[in-house]
Parts: structure tokens; sequence; C-alpha cells
């Protein structure tokens, strides 16, 4: 995400500590709190939230170079809001905060850079908010769609439409519902999770 | 939302320009790009975000002291993402976002501020953005009424059920028939917008 992570990192290299991780091992818990920075810099880690209720919900795939919680070690009581785990072999390099504002205040690059980073995944989270809640359900489906289609128009959806609903927030039945609609219009044919568009509707103005 | 700007204002204010704008007034247009930080000092602002086909959402009120759109500030290519208008009379400072820098390096309390500002924001959207993707529609009815719902369980919807099944993100017939389903239950009493909550579901432990 960040560009020339490079000539930082040898700095930033100096004052923190480099920990390795086993494929499957836990890096830190949902919950824990955020005492570290923590950049992952070889391998690649994936988030997990887990409800009150014991549910788990695949969140992300953490790539290097990046900052985990960016947009979170600097709140009120920093706290990981989900579950952090090896996905591979990795290695991640940890600065004690207060060192890590040092920094920050020393090298400009460093600072602009993790701004950039902080704000751009708040940029990311707002504008599926702002989706979630400006869209009826009809238009989020096609758009994810219309999103994860190849150039032939073809899809599998990757998780259960029993999922998918949980991502749009809706009940399950009103979810089939549209597929229905959308494949008696004419725009979609449906076999299971996989899925041609026949018609974008976005180009055809028809939502 | 921060403590202790009283300090932190005094200096910045030598390093900015003060400007008023009237009841009514547009501060910045949804789409302008972001070219200096905006501090509200007295008055308030609030924030409209438009969509595609036209139609206006209400986001926000700012306070003083705020920063308007913090998160977004230092992305790659800051926009406003709403609309920004003054609610009442107001005071903004306005700061070049490069002398924002300086002094944000020269400041480790101004850092700390800033840093903590966005980072709370940033907990308040993802929060947000959990609770639309890992609840049911019935949960989060509940958690709404529990929520909103006075001393006695009474509360009045402050919007309609449409704009609330946007708020959802679900249609509004999904939303009906969770109402009327609480109500079979004997969980709340409804007469329009006037709801009743007469037993807790969260404390019955039947959600």
């Amino acid at each position: 995400m960040l560009r020339g992570w490079g000539v930082l990192l040898k700095n930033l290299l100096q004052h923190g500590q480099v920990l390795t991780f086993r494929e499957g091992e836990m890096v830190r818990y949902q919950g824990d709190p955020i005492d570290d920075i923590l950049v992952l810099l070889e391998g690649s880690l994936r988030t997990e939230h887990v409800s009150e209720n014991g549910k788990v919900l695949e969140i992300d795939t953490i790539r290097p170079v990046q900052i985990v919680a960016s947009g979170l070690v600097f709140s009120r009581d920093p706290v990981y809001p989900v579950n952090v785990i090896a996905k591979e072999d990795s290695k991640i390099l940890s600065i004690p905060k207060e060192k890590f504002l040092d920094l920050l205040m020393k090298d400009r690059n460093l600072l602009l850079f993790f701004l950039e980073d902080v704000s751009e995944h708040f940029r990311i989270v707002s504008e599926k908010l702002f989706f979630l809640t400006t869209k009826t359900l009809k238009e989020k489906v096609i758009h994810y769609l219309v999103h994860h289609m190849n150039e032939d128009g073809e899809l599998v959806l990757p998780v259960s439409v029993e999922e998918l609903s949980r991502i749009f927030g809706c009940a399950r039945p009103a979810l089939s519902r549209v597929f229905q609609d959308l494949e008696r219009e004419g725009f979609i044919e449906k076999k299971g999770r996989r899925i041609r568009v026949l018609r974008n509707p976005l180009e055809d103005g028809k939502i």
C-alpha cells in the first residue's frame, strides 16, 4: 500500500525487534491491547472477527509491507479488533509506540507515510459504510457482481448466499429474491454459485 | 472529542487564518480537494452526502473543537466525502497542510492529539461497519431500540421506517416484518413511530 518503504524500513529496523511466526500461529488476539507498532516484513497475515455468539468472520489478508491495525494504534483505548494469525511463516517488526512517535517527529517522510496509510484505510472503511447505508440491496448486489465478474461477465460466488447476505446486511431470503428478480429481468443467469452477467444493469441505466 | 485543545489552539491560531461562515452557508462541497486543515472553533457544521441519483443523506453534526474530515486529510487524493454546511454562524481556523505537518513534527502533544482524533473516528466507522456486517437485521433493530430508549423503555423513532431501513441496509418490508415479529413475541408495543420496549431481549438471552 505504501510506496518507498525501502529507505524508511532501513531506519526503522534499528529501533525495533524482528519477531518470527510460524504458519497458523496466533500473532495477536482480538481484544489484546495495542502496545507496539507491528510492521509486516515477510509472509502474510489473516484477520478474523469473533462475534459475541462465537461466530467467526474472515476479514482481511495483510501483506508486506503494512502496519497492522494502523488506524487504531493511537486511539484512546487501543485494542486489536480482530484475531491476527500468521497465514504463512512471517516476519514482523515490532516497535514500541513511544519510540515510534519519536521517529515520526524526526522523519517527515515517515510521518507522511504513516498518515497516508491511516487515511487510506479510513477512506476504504468509510466508503464501504457509505455503500452499505446508501444503496438498495439490488444496487449492492449488482455492484458486487460487476466488480467480481471476469471479462466474459462470469463469476463464481466465493462465499455462500448465506454468507453474502451477512456482507450485505440483509436476510438470506431477501438476497435470494434479488437474484431471482435479476434472472427474471434477463440481467443474469445463475446456477448455484456460478453466475453469468448477460447485460450490465449499471450501463443500462436500469437502477 | 479531544481534551486540552486550549493550549494547543493558542499556538495553532498563530499559524492559520480564521474564517467566518453565516448560518446555512456552504463551507466545502462534496468532491472539493482537501487543501487545508479546518478546525471548527465556534458554532456548528452539518454534513450531508449526495448520492449519484441526487438523494441527500444527513450524516453528522460537527461541534467545536474538532477537525473537519481529519481521517481523510492525508489520504492520497484527498477530497471532501460530503457537503459541509454551517448549521449556525461559525468560526473555522484554516491551516495549510504543509504548515500543519511542520507543527505536528514540533509539538508531540499536537501530534498525539491529531493521531488520537483520527484513530477515534476510524474506530467509530469500523465499529459501525462491523455492526452492519455481522448482525442479523433483528439484532440490529434490537440494539438500536435498546440504545435509543429512555429509562422507561420508551422511544420515538427519529426517522421514518423507510429511512431506518437505509441505515440498516435492508428493504423496508423486511424491517416492518421484524417490528411485527418483535410485537408478536411480546418484546415491544409499537404505535406509528412511538415504541415501548416491554422486555429487553438482550437481557432475556433470546437472540
